[in-house]
């Protein structure tokens, strides 16, 4: 065993401590809500309102942000630091939110195995369609307030907790401009135009690496005392590259998964019409037939899973996985490399971590 | 000119100031937002998102939040107050972040005299509808992030900013528990039995007497510095008394008021099937055939206006107008007297502010 897998290994122990002591955490949270919560115990909705969130809060998911917190803080200290656990909790409700609004904008049946937010209010309330939108959107918004609430009522000080409200603050809003511009990308593909590449591009970085990488990085790094200036632009091109890679990942998964590892069914997204990475590949690899099959794929919302079966047929025949998985992999080599610059000045093996992670993230499964 | 008219015309004189200075602010706020905002400048959508929240936000409304931020804050001083301005975009924001939720979960078409952001959405969209309904929920989204991070980058003392945001993050969830109970509500009227007059009650508390009320009371006197705790109770008092007339009101309008000055269309709770103090009053003042017409108005999505019409009819035959126009003013006589008991510690001209709105608001028009 040479000493990369040592520390391969001890960096993926580590992650799995921090997911089974943040899910504890987690649950807690949930627990002592019912009795914290003005008014959650009145009625009957809005205890089921909360019991919807935490449904799909605990049951998990990969908790990426909560390793990358947890770590980052450790790039500075091992010690134990006030008011991570509540920046964890911060990231994750404020994941809850945007899970549930996009499962309500998606019309999505399923997230992370079990059913959506919005299909488990349709479920609750068969006969009552606007009442099933406006309780799985409740659910959504209140995930969102207690995301800053949780955040705010930490026991810090107060310019440490400013600065790290401000980082949350910062990610709302970079969310919404991502998730709008998403749906701009779906009404108005411009797959031919110039513009495109761009637009892919941007809804990622706003998407996914600000949200998913830079955010948790950030929080972890504040509470842990650091000073961020001098480390921003680092932290933005590993946050870019690594989202990307990760981003590219999750659309190569879409066609190339197995869903009972991604928990959702295969080709959502080419039935949903939406122009990912892989739909950007899959119409510039192909043409004639295989090209028109594609494309009446992508705008059909009825789209069946033979369909599905053929287009992936099609992307292995003009190597479409292949091309897109290398570029999976460039990218997660170059963020290794920008986290490798860190050795310099933060705990060595908190830096393997990061790593090691992107490059983890390139065979991912779910 | 007794003294009493006296000083309710400088109060309304005061309150138009308010407006127009706030909607000043306003307007200077979200001319910067676009230029302050990360990424609303990219693609068509995130810009057409900002342009759509200012469109509705500054389509106005009455500000009565805004007004009693003001006043209350009056009621201690009247030297300009730091703070101020940006709890009022705080609040107007978060109820801009309310009503677009709201109409979304409503379907209604139709806000402050022009169109919900939900139906400009459908607008935009008319081929895309689940793109329109994001873009919809990403404004509302928007909007109520927002409210917190006016408030967050305030210029203020770190302890003050505190309590003030702590009191905003109380409204969210306050008015999450309130939503979603007039879901329930809705969903499972019982209006025949005990429950109901309590969870009419328990919405009206958390949908309005907190959050119209309560909250801009709130902020308005700890931007002026007051320790509120000797005083909470009264407040509360107030608020509650002050927000029950007030949605008795408003559920008064639905069915007696001009749907020019209401700018919505008549009936619009009743073809919703929203059980409210007006429906409630109707059911038990009614037997035989009136009672059979209302009930089957109130279950019929498609009740035409003619169909409205009968039920006012009903409704004049039976008395149900005086006999909710009479609570109304009991309940505001009695917000009034809680006002006046303000006299001992407060400022004067405020106070008379405070038992003056009450009683305008009995005769309110919008």
């Amino acid at each position: 065993m040479n000493s990369s897998t040592v520390s391969t290994v001890s960096a993926f122990e580590r992650a799995a401590g921090y997911r089974r002591q943040f899910d504890a955490s987690f649950e807690k949270y949930f627990a002592a809500l019912a009795g914290d919560l003005n008014g959650a115990h009145l009625g009957r909705f809005p205890p089921r309102c909360l019991e919807l969130l935490a449904q799909l809060s605990l049951r998990g998911g990969k908790r990426i942000r909560t390793t990358l917190l947890y770590e980052a803080a450790a790039l500075v200290t091992r010690e134990e630091i006030p008011g991570l656990t509540e920046a964890a909790l911060s990231l994750e409700l404020l994941h809850s939110h945007a899970l549930i609004l996009d499962d309500i904008m998606d019309d999505s049946p399923m997230r992370r195995g079990g059913p959506s937010t919005y299909y488990a209010c349709r479920e609750d309330l068969p006969d009552h369609p606007q009442a099933a939108l406006g309780l799985a959107m409740m659910a959504g918004d209140l995930a969102g307030f207690l995301a800053l609430r949780v955040l705010f009522d930490a026991d810090l000080p107060a310019d440490r907790k400013q600065a790290m409200l401000d980082v949350q603050l910062g990610v709302t809003t970079d969310t919404v401009v991502g998730q709008v511009l998403d749906l701009e990308r779906d009404v108005h593909p411009r797959e031919g135009e110039e513009g495109e590449e761009g637009l892919l591009e941007t809804v990622c970085e706003y998407k996914t690496s600000r949200y998913t990488i830079l955010a948790p990085m950030r929080l972890g790094l504040l509470a842990a005392g650091q000073d961020l200036a001098e480390h921003e632009e680092s932290l933005h091109r590993y946050a870019r590259l690594a989202g990307l890679s990760g981003q590219m990942r999750d659309d190569y998964l879409d066609l190339f998964g197995d869903p009972d590892l991604t928990g959702k069914p295969s080709g959502a997204d080419l039935r949903a019409g939406r122009h990912t990475y892989l739909t950007r590949e899959l119409l510039a690899a192909t043409d004639g037939n295989d090209h028109t099959t594609v494309r009446a794929a992508l705008a059909d919302p009825d789209c069946t899973p033979e369909i599905i079966d053929r287009v992936r047929d099609i992307a292995h025949r003009h190597d479409v996985h292949t091309r897109l998985q290398a570029t999976i992999d460039r990218h997660a080599h170059a963020a290794a490399a920008e986290a490798a610059s860190w050795h310099r000045h933060w705990n060595s093996e908190a830096v393997a971590l990061f790593e090691q992670l992107p490059l983890w993230n390139t065979r991912r499964t779910h």
